[in-house]
């Protein structure tokens, strides 16, 4: 990810320094295990860890440059890190890695930080939840108009339209917890998974240790359709930030200007063009919503390794473990940003939402030609032919409003009173149930309408 | 799906036929619910549910025709049915659909169908999880060389091997019942999900009905977050198929000749060349598995609707409902059948794993140097040069093995006594932790090797 | 494909018979031109051809059934196909398919088919460049706001955004006539594509008969690649689809109304609410993008097989290509009837251009102020300024035009002659450079503007 | 993409500076243009010029630094880099980037590098293609069993193959050299596309100045199908890449050791395994091809840009652009250096070859028995059983060859002579055709087999 979208702390648990460091901590776990089960001698799994620890504190640039030296010549990662180690901790050395194959080390190391990645990406979606319920709890009664195809509908309750949204996102939160536990797991199993020269306990010690679960059964890898659900869960994530951001992006454009993203002083929204004011923060999260979804082809594709491992996975892991995560932390922490600081605007909501001569609510109408007996088919044809007549005349001469075209209309008059007509042109009878669907999602309803 | 990959009873499920029935079920327990709750007569509830009942039990293929007939004028499917419903029912269908919006019928009904085909794909990975626990039990002691990179690395057991495909479809299997959770939700809300016109009661009622949970918010539609989950679920069952199908096309190749698909009397395997037997199957599997894969794409793409939804995921929904299961269900049958028949071939598996003279014990070797005292750089020097020397001449004349190298090397000679290094080469070393993977896999270690 | 999005025509390319039709063809023709070469009677090739002629000219539903009942048994369609026509032709069957492998038939079969397809396709373009074109020219002079971010920029002709569509389109034919190149090729060449039971020429004259190009190295198969690239350019296209019909969507949307697609008389758009009007046809077209598009990822996974062939392409095959083709025709030729009979309101567009008090024309002012020698930094400022009081007060008490600000603040006051700004707020400066853009994409400019 | 899979030079291509070093050249041949064509006076032009190239010239991290500072303010990154020329420039910066949009320059610049990294990506096709050329011709007459669905099917040569791929790789580079010039294109027309406040001569200079077509109509941006093409053509490489890279895998593995990648002194294989050496620049290629595959999902997606544009492409681009042309560089690279130094080990072909007791034959056999007058129907049922019977007893006690089964098979012995039968077992019928297949592929067939 392009250090434009890349966010520093989250850029941190991708780095060589976290990895290196994280290595070590299950060698040395490993080494610890052993200890306690037999195979090393407790004396040289003090020594391990402690020169460890000394070596990983003082870790700087020349160790880096150190470990890639030597993978220069072994051109194996995992050798290069432990000659390195084996430098700093001396004979005692031979006791660290002992029984465990690379792979023990890189899929634990990789469990632990999809773990750390997690972990920030659940405060993010968290940061999304809290702005999303202010606002709907802000707009609870603020009427705007429901469209659907884009066209207009009936009324809604724009906190109903972001109610909407926190539900999407508390399902995404509940996929990514499940996610996590997906590649929450730990191998230290040896070259096929065996355990033909590891005792299982020590898999299961350095897992308790680092807050995993054992591996079911490894190969000489951890399963790579835990990552690839793990992708899943980030790409349903990725698309319900577009889903958000496209809603924005309608919002603010010209012809509507319900909402607004924050402008800030100083910005310009184009070269040639000062009177521009453009959603590019949502703009920018559909793309971004892009570029994490499409990692799900290669997680996917992954799955199908040969045998006991083949390593076609890791040039991709190498690149969408970073990017997915970095990418979707950007993501969500712009979004929370961006509904915390929108502008909306209830007064355009109602004058879009009475544009169309109240022909929005034909549904009421209809429904009401009905309980006063005429059929279906009829009462559909009359409000379909009123609604079409007012729709065409817009704005212009000698048009008239949906409630007065219905007024005019022989079938309709004298069977349905006017008052009856009032109460279906009230928008408010869609905020009705907001109570109901408020409990569902918040748990609460939130105080009542203001007088 | 093509004819060829569909088995009847997953097509049923997507027939027009059985939409119908849904959609007149949904309609009908509506309707009871709205009587029970005020707003249509018992009387009228009951009507529609007795003629309705009796037009579904005599549906042919004329009801098909009068609904297409209507359809090509309304240019909308669901009025199109409710019209012919009405043919059917009289006065009493103004009391159907009433209050409630297309959606409402669709969405719930294409919940149903999900649930329908999820339990027959439910019923599908059983009957794969059976063939691989039966084989897996079956061939637990039997030793076959394990591969990395597709080069022989350590010995282990091919029921290990299931057993590690069995541990995924049992994730797999858990992943579906989730999804299917995802997608057992019922929306009755109107327009725009405001419940303007129906109360919220009536969507409770028919959900309970159908087995199905209230939606927590729904726009027009159910949010299209939850199908992108569920075919990210199909998507990854998928790749574990081909992972299972890749494993059978490498071990049936010519050289390795470990496992054969089962090959009927009568078949032939090539037109040209009468000694062919392919793995046809397993082949067969490999591209159903990118078919269903790829439909995560669409579905993704599908959740970002605009505002309270556009009709542009029907057409993609039309289409990889059906096609993903049905496909899904004949992949999974398919390995199923494939599983339970595979020929196995033990001798075959020996002959492999001792092909090479030894030097898959080089791991081994290694440890056994190191607890010799040689330090890990230099043990791993002495054994490298001597695989490679007994790689490099297998099968030559002068060729030795690589026991038979390590013992001429001056380097090992005297330093590791050959009880040590005949315990090096003893591939059952590899079959001792089999007892654990069992256990935490199927939850039992099953018998003990035989005599 | 389901039947909804299916026209016979294509589909009628995609089945049984037509494939049997080409698989004979090809057969018979090898026979032919083995006879040519030495290694068949001519006498046998003249009842081969005769015989099957006949055969294929009575093909009936008796004879699907029978190759069927034979392919239960040999689990090969060509050996059934083979089988069934040696039962029509006799002794001299055994000519038939000499030296030949089944994928020379299955193959060369299939780049038939697909020529087929993509000439149907072509003729679909066609109409969408035709229906295109009309419309452009119609609409040359059709001021309407040019937008993006959705937010109104600078004023443009509808003609021109018509012919940036009809541009795209042009390069899509083009694409797909490479692509017809890439798949119309013809491999007679034996089991792993040596040519040793059959000699070269007999590919040749197949080729030259069949339209195609023979294969310059064909292993068993034609190779993938070409398949590859085939469904990018149909992806390609569908992304092209897409993109006109979410403009249309745009369009119609209930704030714009700027176009609508055509309603037919006794159309409805919801069950619901008889008001509306929904642009259905661009929606489906959106979600038929996304199928066709999703093919690529199969289709490029198809090219990697193994060593001289695996048949794990084929069962993507027989969904991707008939799905592919019909569901592309179908969306081609309901884009171009919806683009035909397109609804325009050039009414609507100009009170659209018109609505934010003139600040579209920002970038001319902007242009103004620099001329009359203010720096490029300071105008911006003056500019933006104005813009932004004109866009905040739109529609409200005290609101002023943007020429109005202009005019009131006093950095521009005396600086700017008033026929400066009033040039400056002319759209039709935006129409001069139309009949060079017209004539670089139609080759010709078109009438002028009428009087 | 991670540094490690990235090459400086292709690196170099997407850095800010070669960003900025392209902006400021269209920023300047703009001008030059405008001078030409009365807009902008000649001498500003000569300013803007070379006070510009200075600036370039002397470009320094400082530079980068101020830049982004007025970025972090304007929020725009063009505006900030035009605020920064004017720092550099001076007065007669007014008369940069005048009447063209942002746009105008990112585009055309993007335009600029991905010709230059195409450029690039085809001097690395030709380094596959000379490896792949050398070693087809090296390997002529190299013979090997050529394999469908991984079992042995016909002799064939190594060569052979190798011409398929290179065959496919010429492929590769026509469809490269096409989707160049489908990138190829410049747009300098103002903000929506109409030249309102530009002379289209001005981007026919620019065009022609930087190499680059100019755009037939563009909107506010250069269409993305152009792009989505690209990506396309990307992905088809990436996929052969993927094929070759597949069957080096094959070919490398234990039972097959058929080829093998060069290892290098020093390095390691497995950090527990000391005998291995794995295929892992193959493997490595294999998920290099998913990463670059993976980007034509978002450059399609990125194709149906609302309106004259949205900016949801950027963030897509400013990843993939560098990630899929850095990455398959990288994998060419390391591709061309793969087959020019693969290990080919002759005898074990004819190791593998053989190892199936003659079966292989099959093909020709059948033939042969139709020759001799029995029906092929006949011929199949008893060359099969023959086969199968050598098969099965593979080594086995009592097993014989597939010609030692014939001879012995009643339905066989008499009616075909030994000397069709020594024939039909002699793989050189396999290399006849040789010199066609080399002709069409390289133009040449190349030296005759030595003696």
């Amino acid at each position: 990810m392009v250090p434009r979208y890349t966010r520093p702390a989250m850029a941190a648990i991708w780095a060589p320094e976290n990895r290196y460091r994280i290595w070590f901590e299950i060698e040395a776990l490993a080494c610890e295990a052993m200890a306690q089960y037999g195979a090393v001698p407790a004396e040289a799994a003090k020594v391990v860890r402690e020169k460890g620890d000394a070596a990983m504190a003082a870790f700087s640039q020349a160790d880096l440059d150190r470990i890639d030296e030597i993978e220069a010549e072994t051109r194996h990662d995992v050798i290069a890190f432990l000659t390195w180690l084996a430098e700093k901790i001396g004979p005692e050395s031979r006791f660290v890695h002992l029984g465990m194959t690379s792979s023990d080390v890189l899929d634990t190391c990789l469990s632990v930080q999809l773990v750390q990645a997690t972990d920030m990406l659940l405060a993010d979606l968290d940061a999304v939840l809290d702005a999303l319920k202010r606002r709907a709890f802000e707009h609870k009664y603020t009427l705007t108009i429901g469209r659907s195809h884009a066209i207009h509908a009936e009324p809604t309750s724009f906190g109903l339209k972001l109610a909407g949204h926190y539900a999407e996102f508390a399902r995404n939160r509940e996929r990514l917890v499940r996610a996590r536990a997906e590649i929450a797991t730990c191998a230290i199993s040896g070259a096929v998974g065996t355990y033909a020269h590891v005792d299982p306990r020590v898999e299961e010690f350095v897992a308790a240790r680092l807050g995993l679960e054992p591996e079911g059964v490894s190969t000489q890898v951890i399963p790579r359709d835990r990552h690839a659900a793990y992708f899943c869960a980030l790409a349903v994530i990725a698309s319900g930030i577009e889903r958000l951001a496209v809603e924005v992006r309608h919002l603010q454009r010209s012809e509507v200007r319900e909402a607004e993203e924050f402008f800030h002083p100083g910005q310009k929204g184009s070269s040639a063009m000062p009177h521009k004011r453009n959603p590019v923060l949502s703009e920018n999260l559909t793309g971004l919503a892009r570029l994490v979804r499409a990692h799900v082809i290669p997680a996917l594709e992954n799955v199908a390794l040969w045998h006991e491992r083949d390593i076609s996975h890791s040039s991709v892991e190498r690149n969408i473990c970073p990017d997915g995560t970095i990418g979707l932390d950007f993501a969500l922490a712009r979004l929370a940003g961006m509904m915390d600081k929108l502008v909306i605007y209830p007064d355009r909501m109602i004058a879009n939402l009475e544009s169309l001569g109240g022909v929005v609510h034909s549904g009421e109408v209809l429904l009401a030609l009905a309980r006063a007996g005429i059929l279906r088919e009829d009462a559909y044809r009359i409000v379909q032919r009123n609604a079409m007549a007012t729709w065409t005349m817009l704005g212009k001469p000698g048009g008239r409003s949906f409630r007065e075209n219905l007024e005019a209309d022989p079938e309709v008059a004298g069977r349905v009173p006017a008052s009856v007509l009032d109460a279906a042109m009230n928008s408010d009878s869609h905020l009705g149930a907001l109570d109901h669907s408020y409990t569902r999602v918040f748990g609460e309803a939130g105080p009542g309408r203001a007088g």
